[in-house]
């Protein structure tokens, strides 16, 4: 979850020089972060450095990100318009560089650990593009959803075919693991995600498991949409730290693996109260097979390095 | 829920010659706001016209509102220096105008519809004062609440003698319900929410329930926290639209009655959407007694009142 980033020492030196896009769009640079966290922290998987939002820009949405505001679109979509207008694109040519990233990280990393892929799901992605950021109510994204909804599963359409092929692309060049993030799902209820989302997840989630790797399917705020979000698709789910590791075990049932599910404010201090935290949830994962230990959402940028480090050692130890 | 605001014309236009704060602090202006949602909508309550941080400046906070950005908070609490220094206060003089606006639309209500008064509970209190405005990872409250859980204990301590003399307050001034809104506590999981919600909202809840009014007690992304919620007190559990209305209801429990849980975003259309979303919050909630229609969070600024208007007379003709 965000483990390589700001509240790293090594990432906020290359970041003095580099702006976010740039440290993506170069593979030496982007294999360069994703391996800081290996190297510092004893991790267990690499997580590809790279954005949800990436593959928004070949198909005709631009972006930038503000220092401490996060993602900004310029052209949010609107209309069907707007979203007739997109353009499908082959990953092998716009993406090239998230797949040269992939390609020199199998080779640096010798084995020592898998590396893992990762794409946005299509609500999230079509909360972004639509409203231009970050938001809290997902107000134009839910009117034209309610409003439009051919137009909404039209975009979304967009999505799947743009995403499925980006993952399959990312597994060719080496991924051995891809994660979907769903970042925001959690602002629908449970008929809501049935008609506007699972379809197009699904989708997804089934060209990312017909490459063979295993699949990570996660969001947050999903305590109601976790039964929905198994059927969707996925071999494990993500949950954020709202629900009981063992009760959202308990609804996603034994025959999906789970990650989770720390509150990443916990790694902000003191050691004692995180020390415990992690123990609970490794208590309540009881040593059955398919529990993936992580955070609930991304490492915060304040977040002591020590404190990470500690996090890592401590499941280990246990 | 907010169902006076800039979606009104006739609202809008009070705003373009008096400030946010400067309505709540004028009893004739927070009277007449209160009542163009009563006048226009045929609504069966008429809600308090004030904000959840009025509390705070007698205490010691000094916050606006900006434009579009909601409260800003000019000296956010950080320290247990900060916290020491927050002062006590009586309500019949530093809230007077609350009162007053209490007493006024008593008389002028005539009985027609009753009227519900408000306050914050202590965790979205302290969230802004912590976090000086609205916050996505509530990182600042929790770093404080984890790592000075008596610091933290003592702010809340603060809220919860303050508010509950405010509270009874606007019951001796003519307030027929109380709301009490611990909007951001589903930033929480359920173990953090009884070590450092529960205990304060409990004393608070109490308080209001001892002036003999019925007792809202509101929450979003609460799906997992319905129990303790109820376990915490209030005649009435607010539930926003995550959940489905029955599902929630036998959480909670026989022994309190429900409000809710239309989405917001519903009411911006189109007319066949949200009556459908309406027709299948009162089919859940199945004609039993105890049942108050109502949005899962605040209206939304570009809600045009017509639908508004519409909402009231299905749930009515229902």
């Amino acid at each position: 979850m965000r483990q390589a980033g700001r509240y790293m020492a090594e990432y906020r030196t290359l970041r003095e020089k580099h702006s976010l896009l740039d440290l993506c769009r170069h593979p030496e640079l982007a294999a360069e972060v994703t391996l800081q966290p290996v190297n510092r922290l004893d991790v267990d998987a690499a997580i590809l450095f790279s954005d949800l939002l990436l593959p928004l820009d070949p198909m005709g949405i631009s972006f930038d990100f503000v220092e401490g505001e996060g993602p900004i679109i310029h052209n949010p979509l609107r209309s069907a318009t707007d979203i007739a207008k997109l353009r499908d694109f082959d990953s092998r040519d716009d993406l090239g560089y998230v797949l040269d990233t992939i390609h020199l990280l199998r080779r640096e990393l010798e084995g020592r650990v898998p590396l893992v892929g990762f794409a946005g799901a299509p609500f999230t992605l079509a909360s972004y593009a639509i409203e231009g950021g970050p938001s809290r109510n997902y107000e134009n994204t839910k009117a034209l959803m309610y409003g439009e909804p051919k137009t909404w599963h039209r975009l979304c359409e967009s999505f799947v075919s743009v995403i499925s092929s980006y993952l399959s692309a990312q597994v060719e060049a080496g991924a051995q693991a891809l994660q979907i993030f769903d970042s925001w799902i959690g602002a629908l209820g449970p008929s809501d995600y049935r008609e506007f989302a699972l379809p197009h997840s699904q989708q997804i989630l089934r060209a990312a498991s017909s490459t063979g790797v295993p699949v990570i399917h996660f969001g947050t705020g999903t305590a109601t949409l976790l039964e929905l979000m198994a059927e969707a698709g996925g071999d494990v789910i993500g949950v954020d730290w709202r629900i009981p590791l063992d009760d959202a075990w308990k609804r996603i049932g034994d025959n999906h693996a789970i990650q989770g599910n720390l509150d990443p404010t916990l790694l902000l201090g003191p050691t004692e109260r995180f020390s415990d935290g992690i123990t609970d949830i490794l208590r309540r994962a009881d040593k059955r097979p398919g529990h993936i230990f992580n955070l609930g959402h991304g490492i915060l940028p304040g977040t002591p390095v020590e404190n990470v480090k500690m996090a890592v050692h401590l499941v280990h130890s246990y």
